[in-house]
């Protein structure tokens, strides 16, 4: 328990930070995503920059508190972009995140794009569960962005990761964090089952891992993105049962977050 | 009045069936549209996947149960995507849909890309009356991507359109659906006025008879995704008279459509 | 306080032109944008294309009422329609806003674009702070998308950059509008402190500017669109504290807006 209350101020430390010091956070996410990502880092204060192109990517990285890459919906130009701003990120030593989205058997330009940017030792892997197995080399299911396989069942399975990154987080219905620095798993409950039916939840939730990136840890970033999301879910779930209002709900709840509600609601346990 | 009791029967199982299966349907749609017909799908039981690159596309088909395809916004690279997937998709069976946003004398270059994917065959053409009738060989007059022609005047004109497709779906104030297999053309009424004013309300109907169509024939996955946002914009526009508001109560309302609110709900005519 | 009147005049005459006429606007915008920037000329009464490829961009613009540019997230293919589209506006004597969004050192590739756009003569430059005034030759600071500048503290340097076109608009805590053809500067209140937490409202901002330059003159056009969104703001934020509904609240306002709230909110100084 006391270990717990450590974290816990740990990441209101993180979220404080944050809000301070509103760290230039550059994105290159998916057709999808975008205005989604974007409004959910400004909401929990970070500031966002969406530049993806190949001719203003290194130098945009060396300006920048963090990076996220997420591969929804690669274009030839944006790729080149993300193994640019990946490499820039290695050299200047600036925290990036790894969202891997779609990586699998069927989709083959995308997964050798990924796995050359591991090469570029990632901060944060993060994804669902489907493709963080695929990724640690299992033959997981997997149906375009949705993963067919439960977290719970497979986040032994992404130790082996923790070679190519400092932090794995998995995303489901609990949240599991693994670390290179800590002997223990994190699992993160809370959210709401409405979640997965809103496009982009977990394209936002990487990018906001690289905002907590720019001022923390990874580790200690990937639990206050996942803390931020889960309890942002639950409450706005008390407040909205159906997809269209509890979205907009959650935007509230992802700007209203503080100490207190971290305190209060957080549901965070060590494996 | 039988006749529309069992094709009400039909939707009503091809609502079950979306939810019971929930068929990954691949979209490749505009810029606009892309975060809108994603969270439509999502929240109408399916799973989209947004794949529209041509190093993906081909391989990606063929594991989708459906596809659907919008000119809004084309890239190059995006265009090529569409051109392989609309093949790989005539030569798998898999049923596609086409909605070719700016068809017309002032947007040429996708309008010859709209008469090349022609020749695969989508199960359905959906378009607005402006865009459906110069499809139909008509000289209509169009602004952009709003019409300027009323689907009940047009209608008839887009029968021989049927040479191309199983079905044709104009929306509209009122929507039509023609289909090669029926003796009748179904006119659906319900909506708000507020519909045409948020964005991508065709984009996401188009993908939502592709969704549709995964499960059930090309006409009857018209007739209930027409069905699904006649409602769900009805019952929205009770909630909500401005259109950022209407557009939260609509997504809550595809969410919670269901058999009842289909069988209470539907405005169906047979002409 | 006379003149004050006059101005108001003439931007109800405006909105109430631009419900009648619901010009065709061709936008040019970025990846985050998109879906926004189009809800939000929908709902103003315009008629927004986004058409942004380099084999239509010619022909459209020789229809369209008016051009917005916007330089958030540049493609090799979107740039070159930017270029084709800015000169035919030119030639054919079309209205066109420039938002060089990110313009400045960090971001060179699109910075010499948005110099090229330049001998196109825009009919407006609208930015934030930091963009105009490094577009206006001075070493402003920016990060990202976001000012770092106050536009109170920089409106006068913008000055020199009215030889590059016929009014220029400065957003920010007051915005300020800077004409040639007029002796005094208009500084203009309201909205939220909330406004700059929604991605994409400056982009809006700018796609409804040369909305409502299509049926008045620029620098009443940047009047007009200015106190549309202050006072949708003002409103949205009595009805809604948090981002994602004051987002939705906002919209609903942007709707709402005419005559009478025109009068009653308008808060406008001349300098």
């Amino acid at each position: 328990m006391d270990r717990v209350y450590t974290v816990l101020e740990h990441v209101i430390q993180a979220w404080t930070a944050l809000h301070q010091q509103q760290p230039l956070v550059q994105c290159m996410t998916n057709s999808v995503a975008g205005n989604y990502v974007t409004n959910v880092l400004l909401a929990a204060g970070a500031s966002p920059a969406m530049i993806d192109n190949p001719f203003e990517a290194e130098g945009f990285t060396a300006i920048s508190g963090a990076l996220s890459i997420n591969t929804g919906t690669p274009t030839t130009e944006q790729m080149q972009a993300m193994q640019i701003s990946a490499k820039a990120a290695f050299i200047k030593n600036k925290p990036w995140v790894l969202d891997p989205v779609g990586y699998g058997a069927a989709l083959p330009w995308r997964s050798r794009l990924v796995e050359d940017l591991l090469a570029f030792k990632p901060a944060v892997i993060r994804g669902n569960a489907s493709e963080i197995s695929a990724l640690a080399g299992n033959q997981a299911g997997s149906k375009g962005a949705d993963s067919t396989v439960s977290s719970h069942d497979m986040y032994q399975q992404a130790l082996p990761l923790l070679d190519k990154c400092e932090c794995v987080a998995i995303s489901g219905e609990s949240d599991y964090i693994l670390s290179q620095q800590w002997d223990t798993i994190i699992q993160i409950n809370g959210g709401s089952y409405l979640q997965p039916k809103v496009t982009a939840s977990g394209c936002a939730l990487g990018a906001l891992i690289a905002a907590y990136a720019a001022v923390t840890t990874p580790t200690i970033a990937a639990i206050a993105a996942h803390l931020h999301f889960a309890i942002a879910g639950k409450l706005a779930y008390q407040k909205a049962q159906s997809v269209g209002s509890f979205n907009v709900a959650f935007m509230d709840e992802i700007y209203r977050l503080n100490a207190d509600t971290i305190s209060l609601h957080a549901d965070l346990n060590m494996l």
